[in-house]
């Protein structure tokens, strides 16, 4: 007896991704394909040539009304950030357990929206109950949540190399933290852009959103850090998948490797996909590239008074669609890896 | 006294090409950067920040009323087959030569463009005084032309290796050629479509427009064959330049290798940017791109009684712009390789 | 109670993707990795950092005398051919089962060994059991086979596409096929070679070994067509992964699209990996990367005497290790598609 | 009359490059192409078919005795470190000038060398002749140089983007400089190494020698800055060509955009190679590759009192043989410009 689930905005590379590792879990039913209402109704093997023969689902508009009469436990949704806005209350109370990919619910202080994402946010209860879905931290009261904010692709790669360390207080307090991020290019979703063009994008490399990327209020919250001492610099890779975030710290006193090696494992002791590489080993996308794991190392500098964490994920699964499936195993009583390795 | 010429539709791929030519050209001049009236006036820098610090021009809209006044020589047209065919006879009446890259002129019979570009030719008699601009066969008509239609990028790979062993005699007649032509993704433009997108190409490889592709008549026009006895399949590689064209052919009679070296040895003896590679060696694209060249090789089956004839060029250079600037050279009475080598 | 394997040769691509699917497959327990005496014991995730945390097993050297003692139901070999010539007598005398991904076994007449692969053939009594590992043609001799020729990654994707037009007579008898096409680097093996290296492969596109490839006699023996009416002309791409063959061929007579599709469909139903995109839709490389599937489409032309026939796999799945389960599912009496969707 | 140049170390992708842009550099002859011993007499067109109908010449093994008689004015090394050491003294008692790409004779201390290159340095009094080829920066000791050390890539990038700034006293005495850099394979060399084989470095990315790369003492002794001050990453970015340096700095007081520029434009005003982007624009690969310029942008952060500075080169060109031919050119009396656009 499988649990019945549903995803909206099932035609984006997260969607894709999340469907394709549903298809696989030995625990889910996808039960409903939903879409932004200019798609209509369509075969998802049409917008997704992968899932030929796979998958015989087809896509209808998204409609709140027919919310409850879906039969679902959860919802996925990889929408943006208005439309998760707007979706996820009329899910909640049709009794729907949602798992939201987009930004809407991520931020604690709604007054952070207009600035940082453009929008008015009304509904400060949600953004109090919703969940941080990031399994390796908040693993208790994902458990148990109702609506989880499945955390953003750059942020799952720094704060998970950063909070252990800031939380056994080794960085120093007021310190600058520069994260220098590189990410392919499925990070910015499938929308249609002339700059993410093949022939743009291919055989170059850029910085972009210097100091104005979203995710960056989303880590300091997570980290506890102050916006103005965190300096968050994105890249574009010229390839589809894997973020690897450099990030430069300041320690509050002299630190030895082994500290560091034994905080790390501590905090991430039995967690299956935190993999620690030290401080001689280096991590690599194609490593981490189609997992669910997050590879963390480090190198210290000036007698142990600074440091370098080096992080990578693959940015669709443990960025995204994996770690999604990870929070709904955690919120149904499953291991946490089920259907992930 | 350098020749001032135009360029319409200086936003594309070929655009960026022919001016990057065009700059380091000892007898050019760019006088005049011309582009669709949406883009109205705006420096070419900031067009493609490749030429910042390098050409302090800016685009201005496309005026036909214009033309007469801007003291040009010629006009190269890296536009689309319908905004060429209205421009270039605009232009000659103005009294400036034309070098048109689009197909609007490449074909003589008019009744073939309704099915092949999609709409009606009215002026049946450019056609006919249009010069197919391939240098290596056409020189003499190209040196006293006022219109060029400069040739499609498949076509130039396809031609030059085949037209001297149609020329002769040495082809089968009635015999099917084919065509597997392989293509880096500039060569369909700079517009913005989604199945062009990095994450739709990179990674990836497909064919696309089997058998519907508007430069096989082209290519059979140039290469007098049938086109029912021509099978042309372009495939789209994950890179941004060049093309290697596989084509299959049957031969007449039994034909050894030195044969087929003798033939194109005598045609394409001195002319500067065809190099024959024989039958042990292979062409790749690193060879050829980024330059004005056209590498061909060839292998015999079957006693001799079959073949298969590489070539390789770059799209930007010898498929569209290089050979622009070759034939202009022609035109002036410069060596042909003027500014391209 | 799962059944226990070992694989010979986990350190290159095949080793790395075959491992990777045992670890997932339900039935299947990876108790012994071997390799070439030279790399000695070695954990496999030094060898392969994806499978840190996910593979604690470490390799040894293969060792004749040691295989009857590993108490393992099947090895799989992941050898270049004259490593697996040599132990696969040694495996089957151990009474273990051998699913071989080399040549060594694929070819049925001996003689064709020294010139195709550059060894003496002296054991024909095996190239004679030898079970050519093609699920989709083979299924009842692979149930009961000792020793499975696992298919060369070109020629499951060549006969896959080809054979039911054969079988069903519908190409011209003595006439010619050509195969043209194109793969991914992981297809050379990781050996260490200049022509290899990235900045010789990357941006840049070849042909390599025309006509001389030692997959066309595997491809000819299989399909029964003569060599010498077969023309094989492989591609470097400049990805990872993934073959498209683009294969053109003549009918015995006028042939429609409909019947293609029924012959297709006849020999392909209930097969859960090929999949038919009929003549409307194309292949690409993104659809079946990371899968085990093979999708075919086809082109009419010259009034259906003539067509084109495209197939995309991908070369480490189904050209290699997806379908060496494949294979030990049939062996077993597994469902095929166990642990491979 | 043009002037006589020989190149050591042909082989290489520098070596290729130098080659390339001597071929159309007005003033200068290829006279003399050589490498090391083992290849021997070939055809540059062997060794780099780029170079097929457009260079005759054939290498011929490095011989110190020829020196004198061939009658060259300068001579490029794109050698190895050990290679230039040993070539350059006997290079300039032949009376001809040198132009070496290496590391060998770019740190002024002797005692570095042990730990940062790996032998021992017993030639002092040629460091302390050494020009340090930042034309930039060094055009006067250019002028009258015996010996220029051509600098590294990631240093050319990073001091022309720190120099300026550290010169106007604007950088916080005593701060930590990082400099976190992305390059692309060809830095790396033509080296046959297991880990840049194609299928290890594309679709993938990674850091490398943090914090050992021995371009950081390099970069130190331009600035002036200590190393125990300086943190550079590199990382190896999966294209053929150019580099993004991400540089974080803090400053001594409060510092406005305004002057930044104003201070980056009176250092580089008139020299055609260094474009400022500014505080609004980006730099990216596509716009400096194939160009010997340098891209400059910087964003402020902190009220002024941190920025992050990015520069881009094509590591080939700007990083190597461009500015090779840059020194050569200001060497020389020549516009510094002379075949470099």
């Amino acid at each position: 007896m499988k649990i019945r689930v549903g995803v909206v905005g099932v035609s984006g590379y997260a969607g894709l991704e999340l469907i394709t590792l549903l298809l696989k879990h030995p625990a889910m039913e996808l039960a409903a394909a939903m879409d932004a209402e200019e798609i209509g109704e369509k075969p998802l093997q049409e917008i997704h040539p992968r899932l030929r023969g796979i998958c015989e689902l087809s896509t209808f508009p998204v409609n709140a009304d027919r919310f409850a009469a879906l039969d679902l436990d959860t919802i996925f949704l990889c929408t943006p950030d208005k439309v998760s806005y707007k979706l996820v209350p009329q899910i909640l109370s049709s009794g729907i357990r949602a798992v939201d990919f987009s930004g809407a619910f991520r931020l604690k202080d709604a007054t952070e929206y207009p600035s940082w994402y453009g929008f008015d946010h009304a509904i400060p209860d949600l953004l109090k109950t919703a969940v941080y879905g990031l399994p390796e931290w908040n693993a208790k009261a994902i458990a148990s949540a109702r609506l989880i904010a499945n955390p953003g692709c750059y942020p799952t790669s720094v704060i998970l190399a950063l909070l252990p360390l800031i939380q056994a207080g080794m960085l120093e307090t007021g310190s600058n933290i520069i994260c220098d991020s590189k990410s392919g290019v499925t990070g910015a979703g499938r929308g249609v852009k002339a700059d993410l063009m093949f022939s743009e994008v291919a055989e170059s490399f850029r910085p972009y959103s210097p100091l104005t990327h979203r995710h960056a209020p989303e880590m300091c919250q997570e980290i506890g850090w102050e916006v103005s001492n965190f300096t968050f610099i994105p890249h574009l890779l010229p390839i589809r998948r894997g973020i690897i975030s450099t990030m430069y710290v300041n320690f509050q006193r002299q630190i030895s490797s082994a500290e560091i090696e034994a905080e790390y494992g501590k905090r991430y002791a039995n967690r299956p996909f935190v993999r620690l590489l030290g401080s001689s080993r280096l991590p690599e996308l194609r490593a981490v590239n189609y997992s669910n794991c997050c590879d963390i190392a480090w190198r210290l500098t000036d007698s142990g008074r600074k440091g370098v964490i080096f992080s990578a994920i693959d940015n669709l699964v443990k960025g995204a669609s994996g770690q999604a499936i990870q929070n709904f195993n955690i919120m149904h009583g499953l291991d946490e890896s089920t259907g992930l390795l």
